[in-house]
């Protein structure tokens, strides 16, 4: 399906002074399409507002949100993104006052992992890129992601579905496109996301779950140590769901009761 | 003039898909062109190499550097940007093995400052932006520059010609736009870029110039406190030169006679 440049059926960018293309100036979403429905769609909606009010961009919260159901309608099935710039600039970082923001919606067909990774689990690759700290771009899914690309070039081997990230410090943070979630002695256990991270949309939806099932949950910093005292270790994204941990580095985990409980409702929540 | 896009005239991105845009994949250059020519031509294409060899992107660096003598020579006079992308993306971080690096020249004017920058110096804003510490992506003049985005809009202020950042540990480093350099004694002082920020071309010019002249200079890290007892203070950047700076905060410096020397030395470099 033809690409949606601010509404209108585009296949190229209509300028080459965007932002987006010139500094990353600018946030994507994306968002898995089932019979026409975009998935989770308020949490997409609300991290690309709290985004937007973050990064100052000036964008139309209920344009975006009516062209995303139309374009998922389009779709029909697949996974959609959408790429959120602060529009074109004149020279420097300096934002223009007339600057308009510019949506830019892309088809893709559905995402086409092996099955074994939600049945068996995965294996983790332990990347050697860290996550530098920045308060101000934290818990973002901004456009600045040559630390994910880094990473992910790290590894060839289809032994790993997905790599852990640390921060610079050393902390435990997430995969390079999942969050990741332990649990210990019945505690589901996420990283905080203050200093670095992407705040991603099914992290926020299990943790809404968690906290309608009482299921105890801390979100904090989490150690190397405290991963070796995982009893369940899972990573996920509002695309694939939850994929049990089965090994990273020298340690391995059981795939538990509380993750086949999660990625159980992350699948209802994938569903139409 | 138009720009041109992998060589041909083009006014749009020829493709949605372009990493550049999804990621800031890539890396730029921004240009002094005086008379047809590109100005410290090989210090850019210096840089733009070893961001290249660091980010692993596999371009054509002889054809870049045709493109750009042949683009300077069509423009005359003005500003040119390299935009030099990974290419285009299928979906996720990973890199497509056909990905072939997509090239972007732009022409702007003639940079259009105050003279009095120059001539009496500038006042520089204390940015509240932090820069993070990622050695990986250090010193590189990268696609992902959300964070002098959020500085440069701090502050509107006309006053301030540019803005002063430090990294996260609270290390002078750099402007906005501008390398840093202070002088103490009659050394030369520029911030160590192993963490963070832009390793500018004017910078590299300069630090070779003050190999030449037997200027004694340092790279190394600064603290608040050197640059409260620094005896000069200057910006500089490849396309106005160097900027003697008067005021910071509560701090003034008069324009000294090294900065005085450096900014004509820029002068000459910036001729053609």
């Amino acid at each position: 399906m033809q690409s949606w440049v601010d509404g209108h059926p585009a296949h190229a960018l209509a300028s080459l002074k965007d932002r987006g293309l010139a500094y990353g100036d600018g946030l994507f979403e994306t968002v898995a399409v089932k019979a026409g429905q975009p998935l989770l769609l308020d949490l997409h909606l609300q991290r690309l507002a709290n985004g937007c009010s973050r990064l100052a961009i000036a964008a139309d919260q209920s344009l975006i949100r009516c062209e995303l159901l139309a374009y998922a309608q389009a779709m029909g099935e697949g996974v959609l993104k959408l790429i959120l710039t602060r529009g074109d600039s004149l020279r420097g970082y300096g934002v223009s006052p007339g600057a308009q923001p510019r949506r830019i919606l892309q088809a893709g067909p559905a995402a086409a992992y092996p099955e074994a990774n939600a049945l068996q689990g995965i294996e983790l690759f332990d990347c050697a890129t860290r996550l530098a700290e920045q308060p101000l771009l934290a818990g973002l899914k901004h456009l600045n992601r040559l630390e994910q690309v880094i990473a992910r070039s790290e590894w060839q081997d289809p032994t790993y579905a997905e790599g852990l990230m640390r921060d610079t410090s050393g902390r435990i943070i997430e995969g390079v496109f999942s969050n990741l979630f332990l649990v210990r002695d019945g505690v589901l256990v996420t990283a905080d996301l203050q200093r670095c991270g992407v705040a991603g949309v099914m992290r926020a939806a299990l943790l809404v779950e968690a906290e309608r099932l009482a299921i105890p949950f801390h979100v904090t910093d989490i150690s190397l140590e405290q991963l070796q005292q995982a009893d369940e270790l899972f990573v996920c994204n509002s695309v694939y769901g939850v994929w049990p941990v089965r090994a990273f580095a020298d340690l391995s985990w059981p795939v538990g009761p509380l993750t086949r409980k999660l990625q159980s409702i992350a699948r209802t929540l994938l569903d139409v």
